[in-house]
């Protein structure tokens, strides 16, 4: 090792996965497709692909167990998983659940966990195949694996996304993120007066947004209904900035999204403006909605458009156009990602 | 969740799994067979199966940053899962990463695990198709998940060994452990005095069965050209006696392990009576050796016992009859696992 002393916060995760990845390569004939988007994808029986995504889940770091129920992680752990397929234009089969637990659990938390994960399995039709059980020095520790498949034809990458394509999002956009700023003032008025009942009345939709996701295989189907393959895609899991960044990347492209456009539920406005945050500023950076974002041929709009699960937001512009919010009033705001980075310091 | 409040350490590991994984069924009809084996078997392309396994190791569990240095750390956690799959006689084609790492790593330091990651794919021509990177609250925590092909015809689980069949181990047996004596032995001094350089010198043999295990993927291309196909098959990661009773309860068998038969290293002995330690206790109870233990049909005989890669160290026996290691005077004692248990609180 040199005497070269990097923090990782420097990199932030992506330019870490980037700087630690970059010299492997692939080479097995059977790898179709390996770092760089919601899955890998593999060679599948006859005009299938197989496809394979993980995802690890701290305590402290990704969830807190003081509001957020064993039950509801398992289901929610899940879900993040199942998700990251469908943003393939795939489907879930199997799942590997590997868990690192300290003593201070009780083999009884550990079950509530497992019926969580259970509970999800039965909803996605998934099966539990494997993983990996061992004690943790602090805490718990979840590490998922998924493996589904695609038709061939049908599967997506992040990278298809052209010129002139439009922009849209499945469902509603920033209620996770309002979900959990109920979840976290009401730790602070318990910290400070365990007496006190959280006080969570009228917010379950933005809860259940937060503490209970579900991933949105009900829009592979309905695409496959209508008969569109988007040209790209990816899963809203760290802020709709950030996703739509990495689209626009890995296409090459540039984008104009619509301030006004954005799919926000009432219960998400109404609680932001309670905690005068603006509802646009949750949408786009807000994370864990676990929503679709993809691009669609111009000649796809009507099927689209006319669906009431999809909400046209943008479309793509060339490259050196940039990538831009545009607000109300026509004035272009550069996109940054605001997502999160679990290396900064102060998280 | 009810009141009743059971202990990790009152099931250990195994026991753990049953319990939360018991209600589980899968119903996919890819999935050919689940939790249970050293990995798990989907269907694959045309007469090929699709294997899968996982594996997690924490910091202060699993390794030690003390004396394993990262590179090793990278090659090693690689080579545990890939010899997962050579259990079920297959080879491992893909694998994924997952990395909690806490703020206390520099770039570099991580740049130095995937050099021993890199090293280990190119070794075993093992594409590297995802991962998962985070912060972590405290040390270092990895999970990796392999995956593979076995031909469908060829792919051996632990639950195939008869009465009769031979009890065959590849290799040697307690290197690893006794590597891992010298190394603590060196902590400790060093512990006390840290001018003292460590006395690593003539140790070079177990050291590297320590620190930079190697999956047996030569044994898959050998029982190949044999033309043997094991009834049962388990790596040894826990030691013998774990494994051997994972193979006959798995089997519904029992068998009878010849003392005088265990393949040791002359380094291993010297090292194990320098220790004070009987070098068979370290092979049967030592652990993450990661040869393979089988069991082969008596018409299999010569073609193994004539090859220098196995040694055949017992026989399987009815059920009835129990498991048993056998001493030089013929003396029988009941086998018992000895494995690690990271749920006890002594860890």
């Amino acid at each position: 090792m040199s005497d070269k002393r990097t923090e990782l916060e420097q990199l932030g995760e992506f330019g870490l996965i980037d700087q630690l990845t970059k010299k492997f390569e692939t080479k097995n004939p059977e790898t179709l497709f390996g770092i760089g988007d919601d899955a890998a994808v593999l060679e599948g029986k006859e005009d299938k692909v197989r496809l394979v995504s993980t995802d690890m889940l701290l305590e402290g770091i990704h969830f807190n167990l003081m509001y957020m129920p064993l039950k509801h992680l398992g289901y929610k752990a899940v879900s993040v998983n199942v998700s990251d397929l469908c943003a393939m234009n795939g489907k879930a089969e199997q799942i590997t659940v590997s868990l690192a637990v300290s003593n201070r659990f009780p083999v009884e938390a550990l079950e509530e966990l497992y019926e969580g994960i259970r509970a999800a399995c039965e909803h996605y039709k998934v099966d539990l195949i494997g993983g990996d059980t061992t004690s943790s020095v602090s805490g718990l520790i979840l590490s998922i694996s998924v493996i589904g498949t695609a038709s061939k034809k049908d599967v997506v990458y992040r990278s298809g996304a052209k010129e002139n394509d439009l922009l849209v999002v499945s469902g509603d956009l920033g209620g996770a993120y309002m979900g959990l700023q109920v979840l976290e003032r009401e730790k602070e008025v318990f910290k400070a007066n365990p007496n006190i009942q959280p006080d969570l009345d009228g917010h379950d939709y933005i809860l259940q947004r937060q503490l209970k996701p579900e991933a949105r295989v009900d829009v592979i189907d309905i695409l496959k209904e209508l008969e569109v393959v988007p040209t790209s895609m990816i899963d809203i899991s760290d802020g709709l900035a950030s996703e739509v960044l990495h689209l626009c990347k890995a296409s090459g492209v540039g984008c104009h999204v619509y301030d006004e456009k954005l799919p926000i539920d009432a219960a998400t406005s109404t609680t932001a403006l309670d905690f005068n945050i603006n509802p646009n500023t949750a949408a786009m950076n807000g994370g864990e909605d676990y929503e679709l974002l993809f691009t669609i041929g111009q000649s796809d709009y009507e099927k689209v458009a006319s669906n009431p699960n999809f909400t046209v937001i943008g479309h793509i512009t060339h490259q050196n156009d940039g990538m831009y919010l545009i607000d109300r009033n026509g004035a272009a705001v550069e996109l940054k990602a605001q997502g999160w980075n679990h290396f900064n310091k102060e998280d």
